[in-house]
């Protein structure tokens, strides 16, 4: 591998900067990306393997980050358990037939990943083909509960109340479609490493919409089941609890290499509360990326400093990249993390 | 005063009991509420101080909290300044003219709080003269980060790429108006206090959508500017800085009486953050109003208990009621405080 930054640090050995990607880097801020857009809609390009593995690529050779990750979208998992879904332009994802009563979730299919997502494990093994070994390929998929959210609500919700009713009223039901949602994300993310991904990661995106004891209950136990069977492949695995900060030091116990860290939150407390148990990933806030290049590179050289001189820490945003951000900002982003990245690491050896 | 419960916790009095109002109470899950509605829009219920009077009384007549909160919006202050505001059905608050260069800030108008907010105070002495004493009234503005963010959004926003923008390349030009507006909100809450209400919070409900060091540099020290001034007239300052967790031991540190806490922040660590500092008020998750009445006990008493036995606590939600809460949960939540709440006190007193 030519350049294996990120499996270095995943397993905690020494390197010389810090890497870094960007979540949503195949996204619609590239103007390469929003052409191919053009042509077809977002769920084809999810399932044609030549299209998610030309838009994988694509910051590979643009922005130059340390990883690529796979072209995707992590409701091809509730797709699969039988609700149709579709892409509205402005409003997101919509799942025409959601889950409001125990008679829709006895109905749900079982996931079978060769089968059902068979164009993602191609999608896999094509880009891999396609990267030569140049940066490591990640997978991914979406955490039970973001998944049970979205599939309880039909969609994105601002207030999430439609799952929280269930939560509330019917807790057994909630948990048994977890336990199942988290059997197949698994499975999944396995399959996905048997095709070619070198790394996982799990987004748990609606995290923040739980309070603490509700995370611990409903979130995390979901968590530790898919990365215990995940590790067991021995691929390194990250963890991204979107706005979880308050259960930090319980996420770094369920077994994961990685936790993503929000822009919402500090990365030195953060690194407080794990200990020397994980690497983190993160957290520049994306909105740093419309600053002028000047401030941008002090925000760099803020999250660098705040990491500290561990070989424990990729260098990542603290949430997706927003469609409006300017592409030569992104990459002089990257640019400045290979700047002024070794200085850390240096220190470190001396 | 007939139920002074409010007041007597702001001063660290000893209760027989935990007050108990709620965020958005005089709001739109009342089904009065939305009679008035019907005949009248928002901006002009605001500026019709009987009207705004007769939707103040309506939570204490119907669901029997503690204590009144004038009937108004954060957005008055904006409007004074000279943007001109409406509200759109669905999407919320708009100001058609946002600042985008610094023209538009030097174009805005300084507030003289008797004659541009007059309809305000009015209504604060017409809902004071019908409360008859039964209730503590509370008034309320918004923050200076709060509404610098809608001034230049031009809304509510869901990134604030724009305010962002201006964060980052110009923070003089962002600072001078937080200044300006910070002199405004303090001007106009001590008016408001002088036409009778008795305790203010002020409303920092976009604080999330900054870093923990944005938050210090960008909505603290506005926020402490104000609640000196404040302060300085006797009643009690409530500060709401929501999603602002990180930062709660500074926040205890301006001087206000009281700090919400939001529902995704865990109370009791809230407490241990600021010590004793200072009153906590808060948080019950709004979805939890949605849950089987006996669902919803636990979590009233689970936040009665968190809250620990001080008489230092007011029970609230950790964020305004959403507006297709059911009425009949609304007021089973206030009964419960009633019932609940009163062995919490007693233990303190033994």
């Amino acid at each position: 591998m030519k350049n294996d930054l990120l499996l270095r640090v995943c397993r905690r050995q020494p390197v010389e900067r810090t890497p870094v990607w960007i979540m949503r880097q195949a996204g619609r801020y590239l103007p390469e990306y929003r052409q191919v857009r053009d042509k077809s809609d977002f769920l084809t390009m999810c399932r044609t393997p030549e299209i998610a593995t030309e838009i994988t690529l694509q910051p590979i050779d643009i922005i130059g980050v340390d990883a690529a990750i796979i072209f995707s979208d992590i409701l091809v998992i509730p797709e699969a358990m039988g609700l149709p879904l579709r892409f509205s332009e402005g409003t997101g994802p919509i799942l025409d037939k959601p889950l409001r009563n125990e008679k829709d979730f006895d109905e749900l299919l079982p996931v079978n990943v060769e089968e059902d997502l068979g164009f993602v494990l191609e999608a896999l093994r094509m880009t891999r083909r396609e990267l030569q070994d140049r940066v490591p390929l990640i997978g991914f998929a979406g955490a039970p509960w973001t998944l049970a959210a979205y599939m309880v609500e039909g969609g994105g919700s601002r207030n999430f109340i439609e799952i929280k009713k269930l939560l509330y009223a019917r807790p057994d039901l909630l948990k048994g479609l977890l336990a199942r949602l988290a059997d197949a994300v698994a499975d999944y993310l396995c399959a996905q490493i048997k095709a070619g991904a070198q790394v996982v990661q799990i987004f748990d995106s609606w995290a923040g919409m739980l309070t603490p004891p509700q995370f611990r209950e409903f979130a995390l136990p979901y968590l530790k089941q898919i990365v215990k069977k995940v590790t067991g492949t021995g691929a390194p695995v990250i963890v991204f609890a979107r706005d979880a900060g308050h259960s930090f030091a319980e996420l770094s116990e369920i077994g994961a290499d990685v936790l993503g860290v929000s822009w919402t939150e500090d990365l030195a407390v953060a690194r407080k509360a794990v200990g020397d148990k994980v690497v983190l990933q993160g957290n520049l806030d994306p909105c740093a990326l419309f600053a002028p290049v000047d401030r941008l590179k002090n925000e760099v050289e803020e999250v660098l400093a705040k990491a500290g001189q561990e070989p424990a820490h990729i260098f990542n945003l603290g949430h997706g990249i927003l469609p409006p951000t300017p592409v030569a900002h992104t990459q002089a982003m990257v640019d400045f993390v290979r700047e002024l990245s070794p200085a850390f690491h240096q220190k470190k050896e001396e």
